[in-house]
């Protein structure tokens, strides 16, 4: 992944020093576990897991890697080698019965579990930001909008309240994907427990805090991450449609918000006078790279046979990369959401601006309650409605020319249904209920 | 979808006339909710209710539907018409407050559950038959493939048992999907209960056993509907997995497996003697297509402002094709694996083929159990293995040439690394973990 | 695919009657063309010939079907049954030395290119409503938009010739993709002339208006598939482009277009006021189902070996329906583009709203011309712009408001900066070398 | 995209460097252009040339980002500080009347048209490689597969064969995706040429080798960039498709090939015997990583209005790796084919694995000629096909038994059926014709 987008927080989750310093962790304690059986001294081990967080380890590894073409040997030979002497029961023992993916797969789901862990701070963060907008604005009136076009009136909390709820349930989703990947996989090659039982997998996962694949094939079945992506991408597509939102809104027609435009920023370098939702829009492209890779790792689940090697280039790029762009996502997210301008009357002014139209379902429900047929009452209310566009004037001036409405309605009932206030009767309710207030 | 990949079950759930009759059930309920506030009696809302399931509204709703470019408003228009006169408080109170949306996502949460359910109970009965044919094979036993390459000898029943455990991830997938697709919705234009309380939608979302959807913009959430498509998308890469490795037993060098063939059934219409793995080469083919209509349903998450009708063409298409496609594929797996042409011989004479290489591992382990270093130790092992492939002389007599193998080993411990039945050790231990003995 | 986006013309290109006619076509040119070396005589080829077009295969080659499982097979029994005794040598001879890829292969490239006739005449179409609207409003103003933001005058012609210029390369791409998929295959199994030569296949291919594969496997190699549906799908973004604009134009805060407004049509069930774009929303969502088809055809190019059977499930399904929502996506588009109501008093309207913010650059420009460093001068415009916002005051009033714009430029020179016609200066040249005047 | 899979030669057309440079060398281009009109005086630009390739841009650039949130705003900043009094016109004049896509998306066209040109350079290579090895193996006889079982004879170039002409295609492909993309802009901001004519553009870009976009939003559209993943994916679809069968053929039971195996390599850290197609694995996962970053390009066509800016994050990362993996790709598979160990008389003893069976349309052709009925001659054949399977005995001899056989057979004229050179006749002319002989 680029720089650009990269926060260090994530980056080092995946970086070759700590991926490998992952391996070695399984490993040790793999031999702590054969300890006893094997007499393995402790000092050995400690000697061994000393090599982890040296920061030494990937440039050597990758030298050795040149000549075997595989990773997991590479690492053995450079451990055997800096403990030659000093450790001689580990070189011996190291990686005992043990088939590469038995460390690989265990060692990635430490690594994943880490990521998933800041991937739900950071949805938690942007969660809290939305929840303390939303109760801020439960009063705010704006138009709510279906189809790009004045529907009724709305609080903008309510809006927010929604970004919310999404945020929870994809918090959820990673909590869930979390476990799901929290498994390991010590059963050795095309995962028979040929060379040690499921008993000894069992004790090593657990120090790991990882719980054993109940059949593996030789690898860890990639549904999991498959179905860990998913949640990359349902989260990412949460942030599009906020993205999207913000977008929408500020809008020079619109101008109800503003994302956070940096003093001494340019729009353009054209234009001096745009101000640009640039964030935004950027986290949109984003969320079509999440979708990208999330595809891709769905079809690394028919390996073949015990397993293939063909999802190991797919990960060693789309994990870091999904994870990584996601954290960036939420991060930036987060930053939009505080630094978020909000021009309520600006957003009173558009409410205003349809006429009155946004009432209209209160007209036609009152004028039912009043005892009109329903599709007479829409047909005298559509008209009404259609009028106004036309001739640009109050909605409630054109349905009072109206004989149908006359009949039915005095002019202090038209007048009730044009109160905005009925509008938000139950929005603290609703927030309530959402745990915003 | 084609008449070809549908069974009947699962497309019922989709035709225009259940569609409609969901719709009608929603309607019917909530007026049954209003019915004390509103005076509706009883008897008209039973006359509403008899509407459904005469299998005649399809017909007259896409007639109107002609007009006014709105399948909700034409069905309202049938309705009334069908009961003005006999039911007259209905027709004044059909729909009363309602948004379009809220009774067509509550109605296609009813469809979508039901659909889960065919779906589970597929996923069901295959994990059954897996299961059984698991216990048969639980001694049977192959080679375990990585990389297409012989590895180690391996209990064909534990690979089907790997089958079964993806099998149960799927089903309890489709069942955390099914309850996150049972929320509906009844709060109105752009969500905000301004017409009528939440209780009163969840009084009627309890009649219809849905949960009300927390904060709904005018519609239900677009991603609960986005990580259904990904549960029935990791559902067909599950199947695309089996269906994949039966494939490749099927072919002439392997031929361990057999898909079903029917009596009478032609190959090839050139070559006579062809017996090839279609249903399974068909299937692959399918998950392909639901891999790509969940990519779809992703995009339809961030939806503009409150809502914009562009997810309603694609899961016109998508949801009916999908949940079409998937529970024929669990179909046709199920009759795949019930009539699956097991050949026993063949797989013994496969796992013999590669001249006892596949013991390699274990001699590799008892030389280090004799204090040869394991880099030593692995070149010993992989030099002699070379050999095997090189002049196809059994591995064991290639071992036995060498000096550091005599030096460490008796004739008779080198043979105990070649013992198949202790690669089984653990066989039925893993089985019973996972509930198939 | 579902009727509601289904047109006639393009749904009868794919009816199983219609294959099934040209899978005879290509056996009966095959027959005509080894007629004189095996004496087929030509009567009994019309007789061949005469059982397509009668309406009654599909039923009959089904029916076989379900006992062969093999729809070649049942083809030719059902055409042998049908010759029987009326045209012996045909029944002899037909499909001789040919393996059923030859047939469905050149069958399907027969179908794939009246598809795409249909698609290019439906682009054809489009392009030129298209031009027509084009020339037609070549001085309408509006303002240009990026990211959402007002940007710069742009008379609307100018922005509906950059649709053209895309329908143009669509239809490009479609003619390049006729091409490349008019290639048929009549080589035997494997593809390797086996049975017949090379020179046989010429001549068959040439009557039926086809190149011969150069080197087929067995069958025709399924990237000229794939790259048919590439095609597609950059045909559905373009028609996504276009419709997202019209849907963004139409939001309440802008009304510069509506798309076409049936009389009688409901643009909600609850809100009798609203007209909203849903026959541009409705093309957004079909152009994701057709993307998600192109990305399951991707996955069919890697057949195994001579061929697996793979990619038939998928065409089967997705040739038809991403050609008949293209088709679909292409006609109503057309629909949108010759009712579209565009108020031009409205552009002009939102044009002034920016209160002259939109001329920025070109006093950005005057005020370099006038020797103002670029930096210096850029500070200053922008300085201006952003008071607009906030005082909501005529930018050039700002202007002039500042000492180094006064002491650069005479208030006429100011003015100059302020003519919109200046912004017009080359769109006739661009309409006209774009083909539209 | 990672280290690991990237070639310096496509990772430096991306780096910030290059990109900048190739965007000084747009703005130095257009000076050049407005030079007689505005007095620039020659050696002014020669000295912002001579900014371009001295590496210390980048990170000058970055730093001035930080503030002003805008790379192009930061490298004009750069840039008028590097030539303040060195070059007073060009700080003048520099972007004069340019939008900043104007300068990136035609630097982008260039940077675009070198990854183009190294692309097709390495499908040369590899269709060189291709067409080398088909020619040796023009006579080399292998078992042609269908569905993964024995189908016919086939000469092991004839597959190699259909690998050069798909390479071909996509050679095809490339290089009018490079035409397609080969397209600048400079038409200002909303592409209204307001503040310079088309004929300045048209300058300009000839100049740079690129034609002018015929009309442009602000950006050059893009749907030519999706148009040129496109390409980069199907070409991925063919390295996968030919990767799959060196995996395929790879597999122990048939090892017919095997990619080439380093001297020291290991193959397992458990396994010491093994060998496994790792290259060829990891290309197939790297194609699902092409054909995600396509999908992610098809979703930024439809960008809003005149612009936005969400299609830039996804080109920032998906056009370098994509780019970067497909040239690895390339690459690689070349080096397999290079390397690849070819097993010619395990493929001739595969061949004779299934009996005779391969010759079975022969037969069946024999007996039609000799007047037997196709369905009966099928059933006869397909009838000693099966016992053939059953009872492990030739197909030849078991065809001999048959009644019907021997009425209309001579044993010579069975005999010849079982011609191996009859299938490879046509195979040079094929050969020739692809441009392999």
């Amino acid at each position: 992944m680029i720089e650009r987008y990269t926060r260090r927080e994530m980056a080092r989750i995946w970086d070759d020093e700590a991926r490998l310093g992952k391996m070695l962790e399984v490993e040790a304690t793999f031999l702590e576990a054969i300890a006893r059986l094997k007499g393995v001294p402790k000092a050995e081990i400690k000697a061994l897991r000393s090599l982890v967080g040296a920061g030494a380890l990937a440039g050597k590894v990758k030298e050795k890697e040149a000549t075997s073409g595989h990773d997991v040997v590479a690492l053995l030979q450079v451990v055997s080698e800096a403990l030659e002497g000093k450790a001689p029961t580990v070189v011996q023992y190291l990686h005992y019965g043990l088939t590469s993916s038995d460390v690989l797969d265990t060692a990635l789901a430490l690594q994943l579990r880490e990521a998933a862990d800041l991937l739900i701070a950071g949805w938690k963060k942007l969660a809290d930001s939305l929840a303390a907008l939303a109760a801020r604005h439960a009063g705010t009136w704006m138009v709510g909008r279906t189809h790009g076009v004045h529907a009724e009136p709305l609080p903008f909390g309510l809006k927010l309240a929604s970004w919310h709820a999404e945020a929870r349930r994809n918090l959820e989703r990673l909590e869930s994907a979390r476990e799901k990947i929290s498994f390991g996989k010590l059963s050795g090659a095309v995962g028979s427990y040929a060379h040690f039982p499921p008993s000894l997998e069992a004790s090593v996962l657990k120090r790991l805090g990882l719980k054993p694949e109940p059949v593996a094939t030789q690898v860890v079945p990639r549904d999991r991450h498959a179905e860990f992506f998913q949640a990359l991408a349902l989260s990412a597509c949460a942030i599009e449609r906020f993205a999207t939102e913000v977008r929408h809104l500020q809008r020079t027609e619109v101008l109800e918000l503003e994302e956070p435009f940096g003093k001494g920023q340019k729009g353009s370098s054209a234009m001096p006078h745009k101000r640009n939702p640039i964030l935004c829009e950027n986290l949109c492209g984003l969320a079509r790279m999440v979708r990208g890779y999330a595809m891709a790792a769905l079809e690394d689940v028919a390996l073949w046979h015990e397993r293939d090697i063909s999802h190991s280039s797919v990960e060693r790029i789309a994990l870091p990369d999904a994870t990584i762009l996601l954290d960036f996502m939420l991060h930036r997210f987060t930053g939009v959401v505080e630094g978020l301008n909000v021009y309520a009357e600006q957003m009173r002014r558009n409410l205003d601006r349809s006429l009155g139209l946004v009432f209209s379902q209160k007209v036609l429900l009152t004028l039912i309650d009043k005892g009109l047929p329903r599709m007479k009452a829409y047909d005298v209310v559509q008209r009404a409605a259609m009028e106004t566009w036309r001739v640009r004037k109050p909605f409630r001036d054109n349905l009072w020319l109206d004989d149908e409405v006359r009949r039915r309605l005095s002019e202090k009932e038209l007048g009730k249904c044009f109160d905005l206030e009925a509008y938000g009767r139950s929005t603290r309710e609703v927030l309530k209920r959402e745990g915003i207030l």
